[in-house]
């Protein structure tokens, strides 16, 4: 057995309150190597009385990488304690102990030992990570409001362009997008099916991303006033659609108030200490220094200038922040918030923050933009999930640009799921393109079959899936400014077939989002044709069955009697015999009210 | 190589601020296969900037156990934040990259791709994790106070018997011990010198251990009282020495009024939902029930009905304990907190207790009773430091049960301090006994020289060490209530020698505080005899080597050029051309004012 490989780590996504009372427990082998893991478990200080380290009970093997087997078991525990350690035993018939002190070879005196056995002391039920069930039931739908649709022309700015008169929008363009235009358009989102919009900055801002915040109290005027704010907010939850709004609390803009005190006053400033000022007086050239010298005058967001870094240590900053934070729950009710560079605020500022809103607030969704793995933000008192990049690369590297083979994009797959607890699986923002990176459309060469099957398979992912404005429609566009073009509205330049696919892929995911959310899942690359896809899901008496096929070849897939409810079918000929499934194609079959055996329970 | 057995973990004891702006990474391989490790970092915004990519800087094993090789580096960010990934050379000459998004086998490839590398986004001072500084000078000495010394017999209560009348204490006895004895015998404690005094609970319990308490505003009156103990704190800080309380927080005395108020308005007692009622009426006896059986009336400490367990998830109950923990500090000046059972309470109300106390008195010393690995009280945000038995143990197994080899205590030590950040395991809470554990002399089978030899063995590792009352004057006892005898203070039944003994060992600990909290540590069994164990220390200039026999053989060591500033040693020969050092005998040497290499910086 290769013992190097074996990893647990108590009180982590390896050991958490799923319900509660009810325990998940996962143990790390290296792959092909364990024949069975058993788990001795039982309560603390019943050790010495009923002898509990004589039993065990088989785990389950639930996802295999390319390097590692993860095994899983759901337990219970009485008194709400719980001592347990794993009994391993290797393909070579090697038998170990696995517990608190190590890996023993010599499992059955070892067992015996109630000081070498991890704990969970308590089943608290305040430290139980929760996260909030309807975002489990939602398809977001990304908004640029700048870009998204222009419903009053008194509120444009100056230089306003004609809608989308360039094909290229350029970095400082406007085009006059606003509250109202997304109002207008409500209908059409209801008629799309997505239930929860997630709105790019609204704040007073002098850019047209507004990333640059100058007063977060206000609507900016050019989108609208918090009149018309309430009344989208209402008309929104109405239709039974969600809204989260993006709070910039990393930095503020070089135009806000705060900063321009600073600017005028310097050190006498009551907002000095409200920056990371290294240098005095501050020139703005010498932040924007790429040459990686070590001085700058303050720090920013990357090098940017016009983006001065908060510095949330200072308690007046963090106050001044978490006021903003409740606010717009407590006067507009909105249901999200969306956290702008999320990753370079302190833990401390968003334990704080966590505790403010969900006070106020049981069920808002706190989402992180972090682009790399977070187990450290998503252990219950920060956020509830974040931007899911890290999981839809590898499905991008793999659907599209075809770097990695199906192996190694399952194998990450894998690894991202194993990084984090079910119950914050369930809710991740998952997506493949945004305002700030290209549009999928146009990664994938505007091959719209390929985007179909990308935005398929995940839709079919654990976490809830989001559209960035357009991608219904057929709207393309390179990174940054190019990816927040205005959104088109006359009907004949919107791909209505590409609509009419995205609706029934929405649809499907809310039509079984407790499945998809919440069922196991398995994913292998068929044995015949390692370039075809085969993902499972499984949720009480539900079993979803996909194939995609990822290859340049058609792949045919004979009668089988085990699937046999065909839900959907995409480039896909229904032969006598079979299924011929065609390069970019899918197939979707659904059984229901089956008791479904095996290791997807 | 072997890739199952590569493992870090970004923000954690793999990942984390040592100092403002000096971040210390981690890696894990398996043992010996790994021939070097190269870390690549830089700026995330400077990525495409200065290709720094292409560079890298080597790490150095830090540590080797039978199972995993670990390697660290010290790295600083000009602009605090860091972007990094391993660049792995094996031992059979495979070159991996290892990062945010997994092991890859094009490491020249990989390594230009970006959203590859691990983050730390931004060293953020708020979450470094802090310990106080006065803690990796400190030797503690933990005492019982009704056990200790009578210094009153005035407030003796009822029963007391006279003083170390029976040779074996019962469960129930009473001695007579109380602050005024303690008090008295600070001249004692100076003499020995200790500088830091850890007390049982002291507040107004029915027991004689006072961990079922019945008000923590009380000072237990047979103890004394407010002034008495302000008196004692007074004087000891005087005399330079800390002063640690023992807090009970999972639970609270039977006789304590809010239980008593349960018990008498059952559900409309106010204090109902203080505890965790199952059962109502309460029935004592379905307490303790060890049957196994699901149903008890209510939880408490272990199966132990006159412990009732308190509910720290309603805010009341926080708000209560949160008042007691400042209070103490506020009013008495108190250095330290030792928290019983303090696994079973939930981490919300740590991080609460935390944030109450240190706001308070910053450089208090946070103590939590866990036996088992703690790594999520560690954080920075909880406690400072556990009660390392889970350290300890591995000495214990080795040098005194002989149940295990120097190679697998060599293993857990390095396991345990791996499981840690440097800070923490500088003021880690060492011990070789307690109230709660059978007497070290005991264990020792009453060999004298035996005890020694662990004792210094334990004072040379990083964290302060801690004496049980009476270690240093001879005191035996097998478990409780036998490790709870009174102390002897008549000179002629005390052994002296061990008092001199033990002066020596706080002596040197105290002088050389730096170098044996802050050094780095190496272990290893000699090559020539794999019973004995040869430490080494390194903190700056001082270098400092022991050599421990635990064999039955005399062990003879040639003169070096290498060793030659002796400092002590023990059951040791010196002859002309080398040292003989007996069977439970050590050397230990010292070099100062060198400028020491190798891999100990």
């Amino acid at each position: 057995m290769e013992k190097a490989g074996i990893y647990h780590r108590p009180e982590s996504e390896f050991a958490y309150l799923y319900e509660k009372d009810l325990m998940h427990l996962r143990l790390r082998t290296k792959a092909a190597d364990v024949a069975s893991v058993q788990l001795i478990h039982g309560d603390p200080y019943l050790f010495e009385v009923d002898h509990w380290y004589n039993q065990q009970t088989p785990m389950k093997p639930v996802a295999h990488t390319s390097l590692y087997d993860y095994w899983e078991i759901e337990v219970t525990a009485p008194h709400r304690r719980l001592a347990y350690a794993f009994y391993l035993k290797g393909v070579d018939g090697e038998e170990v102990f696995y517990g608190d002190q190590g890996i023993f070879l010599t499992p059955n005196e070892t067992r015996k030992d109630s000081a070498t056995y991890f704990r969970m002391p308590y089943f608290q039920e305040e430290d139980r990570v929760k996260t909030p069930d309807w975002v489990k039931k939602t398809v977001w739908y990304q908004i640029f409001p700048e870009r998204f649709a222009n419903g009053d022309k008194e509120n444009d700015p100056v230089n306003t362009l004609p809608w989308g008169s360039k094909q290229h929008p350029e970095v400082a363009d406007f085009y006059g997008g606003d509250l109202k235009g997304i109002i207008d358009h409500l209908d059409y989102l209801e008629h799309l099916g997505v239930n929860g919009l997630y709105l790019c900055p609204v704040f007073e801002a002098k850019s047209n991303h507004k990333y640059d915040t100058t007063d977060y109290y206000q609507i900016d005027s050019a989108f609208g006033d918090k009149k018309l704010f309430k009344q989208l907010i209402d008309e929104a939850h109405q239709r039974g659609m969600r809204v989260m709004l993006d709070a910039v609390f990393n930095h503020i803009g070089y135009d806000s108030p705060q900063w321009q005190d600073v600017l005028a006053f310097g050190k006498e400033s009551k907002y000095y200490d409200w920056f990371y000022i290294h240098q005095w007086p501050v020139e703005t050239d010498k932040v924007n220094n790429y040459e990686g010298s070590t001085t700058i005058a303050y720090d920013t967001f990357s090098f940017v200038p016009n983006m001065p870094k908060l510095n949330t240590g200072n308690p007046e900053v963090a106050k001044y922040l978490l006021d903003i934070g409740t606010y717009w729950i407590q006067e507009f009710d909105i249901d999200g918030w969306r956290l702008d560079v999320a990753n370079e605020v302190d833990h401390q500022f968003w334990k704080k923050f966590y505790q403010a809103t969900t006070e106020l607030k049981p069920d808002i969704y706190l989402l992180g933009e972090i682009w790399h793995s977070s187990q450290n933000w998503l252990n219950g008192d920060e956020f509830h999930a974040v931007m899911n990049y890290a999981y839809t690369k590898a499905i991008q590297d793999c659907f599209i640009y075809q770097k990695i083979s199906v192996e190694k994009m399952i194998d990450s797959i894998y690894e991202q799921l194993m990084l984090y607890r079910k119950q914050t699986n369930e809710v991740m923002f998952n997506l493949l393109d945004s305002h700030d990176t290209p549009r999928l459309l146009t990664i994938c060469n505007e091959d719209k079959d390929l985007a179909k099957q990308v935005l398929t398979f995940m839709f079919m992912q654990p976490g809830a899936p989001c559209i960035y404005y357009g991608t219904e429609i057929g709207l393309t566009g390179h990174g940054d400014p190019d990816c927040r073009k205005c959104m088109i509205w006359e009907e004949k330049a919107q791909d209505l077939e590409l609509f009419s696919f995205m609706q029934q892929l929405i649809d499907l995911r809310k039509t079984y989002a407790d499945l998809l959310s919440q069922g196991s899942i398995q994913l292998q690359a068929s044995k015949d044709n390692p370039q075809l896809v085969i993902l499972e899901r499984v949720w009480q008496e539900k079993r979803l069955v996909a194939y995609f096929n990822i290859s340049s070849h058609e792949y045919f897939l004979p009668n089988s009697e085990e699937l046999t409810q065909q839900l959907w079918e995409f480039k896909t000929l229904i032969e006598a015999t079979g299924l011929t499934i065609q390069p970019k194609g899918f197939v979707i079959w659904l059984d229901e009210g089956k008791t479904v055996s095996g290791n997807n329970g």
